[in-house]
């Protein structure tokens, strides 16, 4: 089974927002078998909704449409709708109590605009969204389902994980594809192809291998298609083992994770703990290892300094350091990494400085240039990475970087 | 003139990344008059690609392919180009040694993969790409211009603006779109739009008001149609003032920039400067504002306190404080403020502390309890929040709420 998602709104296509609801609702479809075969991101525009809804009513057996609903937006994706479904609209009395009650509780006065929001194409079923005044609706037509959800990406989900989604599990012509991912760091993109180019070339026409980079990282992602889920997880799997024979120290997860995610988990098992003393990176590595639930567990906190006075303040890096060999050195990173060690009370400490830019660099030390230092229990690891020129990327490479150093160093030590 | 993007990738579909690329290339366009009509995402797959392009060059007069490229993917992807150009593909010489002398300097041998990488279509200009191995391909098919670039974001970006968007200039048939966007921040997007109804019911045809929020901000979107830039720029002018003077302190900047760079320029005009102290927010904050060229000018840095020991030792919260009221509290909050304030030698210091969950809930501080401080010149304001049950919503929106407060306290003391 084939899907479409169609998302509407002019400001996906001024591209003052990223479409996220897409890749979200492409993982939710992937996991129970369907295939998204398209996504079309189309204007506020009659005419443009319903030529997208006839190319996609040809090309898939679902389509599912996001945006262009809402108090402001209403008119123009329910009358292309009802226009396109050949239907009119009826004001949905269980949809208007709730938009009542919305109101009611927060004390606002009610809009007709507001009302508006429980109407609903004529012959659909209500998804109801408790989160939100826009209720979802699923039509119907030439004996194929349409899915329409608000665009919010909160309201979207809960009507997808709460209405659309079970109403699936039912639906014939489900594809079993199988993924199984695994997570690579430290290596590039082509050294990986290189390495593993006979494993890739001796696949099944069933299985597909795909690589995903992303500074620092890479992802392998194999896709198995078939009718026996347990065989297709079996193949994937041994291939996975294969791969992370060839790999070594390079292939660092059999699942889809992230390195912050394992590092996290590792140390929950050997009873250890971590804080970060950053420069460049500005708190970015204290952000992505908080950013999951449960780190307290073992994240004891950062120290960012930002400027020479707080790497001694904070960390008790050496003024004598800091004039003999600079703020971005072997030496100083040393230091800032043993002084939150020492400051912190942890067992492992990450310490990053380097010249993000795009001011700042000189012909010695160059915008890029960054020194990553990793203090653990029984030593002390330091190296030299000369990265790009543009100042996120800096940033987001000497994080993966730092983290893949503290993994490495864990596993040493563990 | 419209332009469609068409994004190869079976990665997109299945959800595993999320096209950023589109948003972005949709902006630049929209700078320079070209309007994008749709955004279709499609798979590795050559007669979707095929399909995707014929149908695109129904649809609009520009057409801008990205991703598919590289050296694990080229085959499928210029495979489909040339069909659908009905043309050969050539070896570049000079992408050639552009590769060579790229894996020349990093010593590593160089793979037949890699040299595919030059293999550009026959009758293409070559955009060439210094950021990477994939170069773009400018091609001109009956008389329409398609551009192919990698999906590789700061490689399309590179190659867009050194390479295509200069070309694009020079292309007739572009309409003059005004965009004028204003800040604001502090107050929902409902409320906003009751606030500014008239506003907005007077406004003239060709001019559109578009409401763009994310968590702790709305941005407001006037776009104006028209031939005369020059009265464009004048009329949305005059209805930004007049949403200004309504709005008030809600209404933060009349550009599309961000609070954290208000914050940076006007600091830096003041002379002061700024530490975090942050709990629940764990280095977002610190991280958002050296995300920021220059700001190591107003930045000192940043103490990440996830443990009470840590909030202790670096930031001198009492124990009895910590005891009597809880991390999570307005006390406590002022003492991180004050603490930073003198630790980091700082004129302002921001404070935060909460519940980002999705555990360390109670009924009397549940999840999405956010407690912030800002200590000033001539004074501590503290200021409870209440956010949801989502941890990254939470981290966003106490990082948006702190920096609001700084700003309205450097409004205040300045």
């Amino acid at each position: 089974m084939q899907a479409e998602i169609i998302t509407i709104g002019d400001e996906i296509l001024i591209g003052q927002i990223i479409d996220t609801n897409s890749a979200w609702i492409a993982q939710q479809l992937n996991t129970i078998g369907i295939t998204v075969k398209q996504v079309s991101s189309v204007a506020d525009d009659s005419t443009d909704i319903i030529v997208a809804l006839t190319l996609a009513s040809g090309r898939a057996d679902l389509v599912l449409v996001t945006g262009g609903l809402g108090p402001t937006k209403d008119d123009i994706t329910k009358q292309a709708l009802a226009a396109y479904f050949n239907c009119g609209l009826r004001r949905d009395p269980a949809v208007l109590s709730h938009v009542e009650a919305i109101f009611a509780r927060s004390g606002r006065p009610m809009l007709d605009l507001n009302r508006q929001q429980a109407d609903v194409l004529d012959g659909c079923e209500v998804l109801f969204n408790e989160q939100g005044t826009a209720p979802g609706m699923w039509m119907v037509h030439k004996g194929k389902p349409y899915v329409v959800m608000p665009g919010v990406p909160f309201e979207m989900k809960h009507i997808m994980q709460e209405r659309v989604l079970p109403r699936l599990i039912h639906v014939e012509g489900r594809r079993p594809l199988w993924h199984h991912t695994v997570l690579t760091a430290g290596i590039g993109e082509s050294f990986l192809a290189e390495k593993i180019a006979d494993i890739e070339a001796a696949l099944p026409p069933h299985i597909r291998l795909a690589y995903l980079p992303k500074p620092g990282f890479v992802r392998l992602r194999l896709t198995a298609a078939g009718k026996d889920t347990a065989a297709l997880k079996a193949e994937t799997h041994a291939i996975a083992a294969a791969i992370q024979q060839r790999l070594g120290e390079y292939f660092i997860a059999d699942e889809d994770t992230s390195l912050e995610a394992l590092i996290r988990d590792r140390m929950q098992q050997q009873g250890v703990n971590l804080a970060t003393a950053e420069s460049c990176t500005g708190g970015n590595i204290a952000r992505l290892i908080t950013a999951l639930p449960g780190s307290s567990a073992v994240f004891e906190g950062a120290a960012v300094t930002y400027s020479n006075a707080t790497k001694k303040a904070l960390l008790g890096v050496k003024e004598e350091t800091l004039q003999r060999h600079g703020a971005v050195s072997e030496a100083t990173v040393r230091e800032m990494a043993l002084g939150a060690q020492a400051r912190f009370h942890v067992d492992y400490a990450i310490a990053v400085s380097g010249i993000a830019g795009p001011d700042g660099g000189t012909p010695e030390k160059p915008v890029g240039l960054v020194w990553i230092a990793v203090a653990g229990k029984q030593q002390v690891v330091a190296r030299k990475h000369l990265f790009g020129q543009d100042r996120a990327i800096n940033i987001e490479r000497a994080s993966a970087a730092a983290l893949f150093m503290l993994w490495q160093l864990l596993n040493a030590e563990g």
